[in-house]
């Protein structure tokens, strides 16, 4: 199903260029430059929340991400240059270590920083087993879903205009067979099953935001995860995205490998979201190796060859996952190098905060290959002017006016005002 | 949930013993024996096609068993003196090598001859995408389905009465992923879903013979196979058995493997049926071999050391799943090595039809420790004997009058006329 020349990623618009009369303005030079990408190029915007919101009034730490070496005008710098997607931790223990008192105020402050940068925040995760408040120990299975469907309901009913994208629930392939930590989630995955969770999540937070996108996520990739969504859509449970985890700290699986699994998953018409990719610059994770959480080490340094092999893999990644027409965004797991899930060096940018050459080779994808800078075009006899790129938003300008447009279909056409 | 002392095997009766007249026999001696398990001890009966039914008419041969150094006297005297269910052969591509011409007459003349001997006889598959007729390769989608659910009435309505037990179908969760040879039924399950094939199997399999007990059966015992049992579930189809696949070629899961298991897919509420269990008494196939198939060597001998240890592991593996309540019936998958799937030394006699210190074992089980051979008891003042022993048939005899009575429950009461 792939297509490397990306056709299914670019269009063209034709635009009728007016002026303040409405006049079509022939033979006029015009610039025409892309601002924001229609695909969703992710990252986790977990360092912010410390950063813009305030730090914690605990002090029992982020569980990923963090970061005390960048400051919030460098980190912004970086992130917003590549990124137009963010996702922010919800994880129930970390957002609400005591019962009734939510962290609301700093993630809130954190979502409005972004979206008003022009960031679409996503939210994650709504239901999950790991990363779970100590008081939900104990409590009996009713009472448990009860507060987890409080939780959901609170979060995406008070975070929407705010947060419309959320992964709706977590690893539900494991859920009720984990076995990696003591949590209430699990007993009640047990006894009610997958498929009642599933339904659970996704009809509370549909409830509450209706305009929501909400994804199933795994990194459970096998039979499993197909069988659980067949079982899902069979069961008539809406859900908007299918969620892929990629977190390759034992190398990257390759081109082939990936288009298998994408063709895999394209086959239920859904988008496909890769939800948290990653590609480490320091020495691979061994092969034996199953659940990453057992991969434990003092220290786990970039190196030289590492940040080779990792920008040469990113490039191969995200160049494999755009010819994908069911692939909807990439999200990368982390920024820089500071508080890595896993102390991994998963970072595009190092714990000093300079770049990585894997910053360098996105950089040039994102905002190179596959971006229109601003160019000089001119209008013809009839005021219009033909724009071919990324799809996506755009503006227009002539002197010291700009008006805005959007690339969004192979072949489109506008009228522009340039009032 | 297992429970090692098998109390739940195992039951009483409290019979009232009476004569010709009606009349309690006080002081009595009489005879108790057990006939038959109500656990289903059950082998594959693919040798007796050829030895019952006659030579194929073709000269394609079978795909698995099949025998020429055992005569059906042997064979029959093995194979009934530990087992009272038999899996009888309906792969469609050996069925019906050629479309319209079904091996009916030999199947059924097979089927008659174990049942005519008290055994329950059972047919497998219905659906599965391996030993596909050749014919059926380039047909359309519609026509493929067309052609499964004609197959599916046919067999089911047909041998209903003579075979009431089927794996509806087999292999489920690779079907539509199957990539180990060109077949019709996986596009049909990948176009369609893993739940509508499934669906397709049970319901025209249930309309055929609502009598029927029909089984999903699976060698994927992961997450996996849960995910499509609790989708199935959930989509309202009707499964009256979970089949787990255990071809142990790579040596004993053990005991407590072999519980969680069992737990988890007990955990639905359904009868287990253990329908394809195997252990080898040669060298272990490596454990890096993941599709046992990819395994082929020119000899694979069963040795003394292999036997010993078969042994040992068969009495282990049935006693660890007999104490798991749920867990209805064990089928062995071979008696003799010959004909053998991969060529193992897996049978529980050897070629020339001597048998497997595996045999013994098995026996000292099911016709030993677990059975009550003729046993003579002494009614008591009212005529009353009370009979323990694993639940199942049993005859009660006084001088040449015999009836037969049950054990069905853990303790019940029943009045036996001696006519």
């Amino acid at each position: 199903m792939s297509d490397t020349s990306l056709r299914h990623r670019r269009g063209k618009t034709t635009l009728v260029v007016r002026g303040p009369e409405g006049q079509p303005l022939p033979e006029q030079p015009v610039t025409v430059a892309q601002q924001r990408h229609a695909f969703g190029f992710g990252n986790i915007g977990f360092d912010f929340v410390d950063l813009v919101g305030g730090p914690r009034p605990e002090a029992d730490g982020q569980p990923f991400g963090g970061t005390d070496q960048v400051d919030l005008e460098r980190l912004g710098e970086l992130w917003l240059n590549l990124f137009n997607t963010a996702t922010l931790p919800f994880y129930w223990g970390s957002y609400e270590p005591r019962r009734g008192a939510p962290d609301t105020e700093r993630l809130t402050k954190t979502a409005r920083w972004l979206a008003e940068r022009g960031v679409t925040v996503k939210g994650h995760p709504l239901v999950w087993h790991t990363v779970q408040p100590p008081w939900l120990l104990g409590v009996d299975l009713d009472e448990v879903e009860r507060l987890q469907r409080a939780r959901i309901r609170d979060l995406v009913g008070g975070f929407a205009g705010l947060i419309d994208t959320w992964d709706a629930i977590n690893e539900a392939v494991i859920m009720p067979v984990f076995a990696n930590g003591d949590n209430a989630i699990t007993p009640l995955a047990r006894a009610r099953g997958r498929i009642h969770m599933v339904r659970m999540a996704f009809e509370e937070a549909r409830a509450a935001n209706p305009a929501a996108t909400l994804l199933l996520n795994d990194f459970d990739l096998s039979s499993a995860y197909e069988c659980l969504i067949e079982g899902v859509l069979e069961a008539g449970i809406r859900i908007d995205a299918i969620g892929l985890q990629t977190h390759m700290h034992q190398g990257y699986r390759g081109e082939e490998q990936m288009q298998q699994l994408l063709d895999r998953f394209a086959r239920y018409g859904l988008p496909l979201h890769l939800t948290e990719t990653t590609l480490v610059s320091g020495h691979l994770m061994p092969p034996e190796i199953v659940d990453l959480n057992d991969y434990q080490i003092p220290e786990w340094p970039s190196t030289p060859e590492g940040e080779a092999r990792q920008a040469d893999d990113i490039a191969r990644h995200y160049r494999s996952l755009l010819a994908h027409p069911a692939v909807e965004s990439i999200n990368y797991w982390g920024l820089t190098d500071r508080g890595a899930w896993l102390g991994a060096p998963a970072g595009l940018v190092r714990a000093d905060g300079s770049r990585k050459p894997s910053y360098d080779a996105l950089e040039a994808l994102i905002k190179g290959e596959w971006w229109l800078p601003p160019t000089t075009m001119r209008t013809d006899a009839d005021g219009t002017v033909t724009v071919e790129g990324f799809l996506g938003d755009y503006t227009v300008s002539a002197g010291d006016r700009t008006a805005r447009f959007t690339i969004d279909a192979a072949d489109t056409a506008a009228t522009i005002d340039l009032a």
